[in-house]
């Protein structure tokens, strides 16, 4: 491909109403909800396939529940290229989180088509099955299945209703039985491409069309509890309490303030998001007090030394007011990386067509985070609204989703060619 | 009454072999239990009026649903000292919240009998109905009816079964049609007096085995409202958070700060009891918290000026942190005065039985605080393990509850000859 390629056409206005139709398939009484594993999720993706078939792609669901649509290529020898994300939501989730990256994908394919393009790589469309929490416990199910990263132990949480996970993924038209090894070897996908809203307010700020995604963050999560003592609020002198809110809460200020410190040194957040006081009568000084610590960042020295920090405020905090506390890690992601012959790909493709780009790191996961363990992966981002997700209000506009879709097929037809 | 009446002989085993049986009345998983409006609360007044009328008392049930025993006095014309407290608990309650002011008076009638005394007045134990919180919302149920200050709207109030208040008090034996006005009248109660355990440190610091009550702290509850924009919490930057739980963290170390600061002033205490954080998870910036600010001081004016300056760090916070925040009062309760008359009765009582007192206010709301509406009032506290109450853990030194009897009964006694 050079830059005298003419571009795929994107129909803005299709892909518009394609995630406007799926945007329909939501629980009624609470827009925008499509969770995995329900009724509606099976409805939305019933759609979603007669759409891939319409656009004569070949699909089916294999044994991780992730539903594929298969656009052949002219070389039979070659793996496919992939490109997707998730079709399912939170509760009270938006329209785009996810969505775009399975619509964007197959408005790619038919986009290249109607240009008369012919692909010598397969391309698949992939809908991964569950990419937001579930109620079995884990996450990024279907990719994880993908990558072989879903273990007997994840498999047999159940849901409150005591479902397993793995009778969920059959539900879903998986093989749970399957999944003992990585559905895909490494070299069995040539690269995997997803699209997804930004879930932050950079590109919006900044006036960037494109994000090219260098990595997924490292992640680490930890839980503090805080031990006080219980006392009634109109008896316990000022002086002789012993306020576990008061010390959780000097806390939060630390890891904000410390999350602020290390922010500038490199990309780093760090947030205290939940917390859980006890007993939370409005006239008895706290006795306990819980909460979570979740920090991110590229760079793993970084991730660490920012928790010592908030472990050193954590001990100063409670020594000072007679507090217990104790710590426990809840959970560790490593980061990774996105490929440079991928990233190269998105970053010619936007440039070729004129738009500004800027490389940015996700401190999001994403499905894609996994599916790097088995392939060559790389992410571009579109600007959402004040970088809200998960949530009713959550909005991209469709001059955007479109653009990024234009980026996408262009990306596909210069690895196509590049890759060996 | 000279300082050579002998005293009468508190039987301490029979007090604490009372407060055992009592205890043993409650929900056998979940100890010391017995919720006001249960069976198991009828159960342990069943028992209580069958040791009342062991001791010749004439028992009833009030139309607050209060239970009486009553002790004839020699004058038929004079209105009756009145003593007691609650047997209801919360649940985890202990075994002496309201308990050793209602055994105790029972105690103190003994005792006077077995020394062959006889009052000129009579003198009525009372079991007030519902002291703790009620799922119907009240607290101080049978104390507020006796004071006549359960309005209707109160008694229209519903538990989660959907059963009123009304309902509730007239299945406890009571008659709340007769509620509309005050069950007794200023002038029908001689005295009303009641002895509790401090549910504070300060006895116990001090070493001080009676406490004088001088009144009874005003009191105010606020809510405060903070709001923010929820974000990812790995995909928005530290700069770019409008993060509502680091805004409350804040407001919840000024109310200490300034708690502390005012408690130098004079008896003053600040309270962030409650918190509630949305949507509080791990890896949201939050959005929304809430939190009650409890303030208590005898002195009013101090209470409002505690409460302006916590109003001004709370406006400060927000607009420096971009939050919106709103405030609403939740209610007040103002204070009330101890009887000097009932003072200096349990005063002299003690000085008199070689007991050390400490004149102090409560800052936790009695039945007291409402009979004070018509009745000359007066408190003694007892200490308690560690200002613990309200848990199983709440303890009083059988030797130091006998003292507290012994201090009532010789106060009866000294009201009886001194009051007109």
């Amino acid at each position: 491909m050079t830059s005298t390629t003419p571009p795929a056409r994107i129909d803005a206005e299709r892909l518009w109403a394609d995630i406007e139709a799926l945007a329909a398939r939501t629980e009624p009484d609470r827009p925008y909800t499509r969770r995995a594993f329900t009724e509606v999720y099976l409805e939305g993706r019933r759609w979603l396939a007669a759409r891939m078939r319409e656009a004569g792609l070949e699909t089916h669901v294999d044994a991780g529940g992730n539903l594929i649509g298969r656009w052949e290529g002219t070389d039979p020898g070659l793996p496919p290229l992939m490109a997707g994300s998730h079709t399912d939501t939170v509760v009270n989730g938006g329209r785009f989180d996810g969505v775009v990256g399975v619509l964007g994908a197959l408005e790619a394919i038919r986009a290249l088509q109607e240009a008369g393009v012919r692909l010598r790589h397969p391309v698949e469309v992939v809908d991964f099955l569950a990419e937001e929490p579930t109620d079995y416990g884990p996450s990024c199910v279907g990719s994880q299945a993908l990558a072989g990263g879903l273990s007997p132990p994840m498999l047999a949480q159940v849901n409150p209703a005591g479902e397993t996970l793995a009778e969920g993924i059959r539900r879903m038209g998986g093989d749970p039985d399957a999944l003992a090894r990585p559905l895909r070897r490494p070299g069995e996908i040539a690269a995997y491409l997803e699209m997804h809203i930004e879930q932050g307010p950079v590109l919006e700020s900044r006036g960037v069309p494109i994000g090219i995604v260098t990595g997924i963050a490292s992640m680490a999560w930890h839980r503090i509890v805080v031990e006080g003592r219980a006392g009634h609020a109109g008896t316990t002198p000022m002086d002789l309490r012993q306020d576990a809110l008061a010390g959780a809460a000097e806390i939060v200020l630390a890891v904000e303030r410390i999350g602020r410190e290390l922010a500038a040194r490199g990309p780093f957040v760090a947030t205290a998001g939940r917390l859980r006081n006890e007993p939370n009568n409005m006239n008895v000084v706290p006795a306990r007090t819980e909460l979570t610590v979740d920090l991110r960042s590229h760079d793993e020295a970084l991730l660490d030394h920012g928790w010592q920090r908030i472990l050193d405020a954590v001990e100063a905090i409670c020594q000072a007011r007679r507090l217990r506390c104790s710590t426990r890690c809840l959970g560790r992601a490593p980061g990774v990386q996105a490929d440079p012959m991928v990233m190269e790909a998105l970053e010619r493709a936007a440039q070729e067509l004129g738009y500004a780009t800027l490389r940015l790191s996700s401190g999001a996961g994403h499905d894609a985070m996994h599916v790097a363990r088995i392939a060559p992966m790389g992410m571009l981002f579109i600007p959402c609204r004040a970088g809200l997700s998960h949530c009713p209000e959550e909005w991209a506009e469709p001059r955007d989703i479109a653009r990024g879709a234009e980026v996408l097929a262009r990306a596909l037809q210069w690895l196509d060619r590049h890759l060996p």
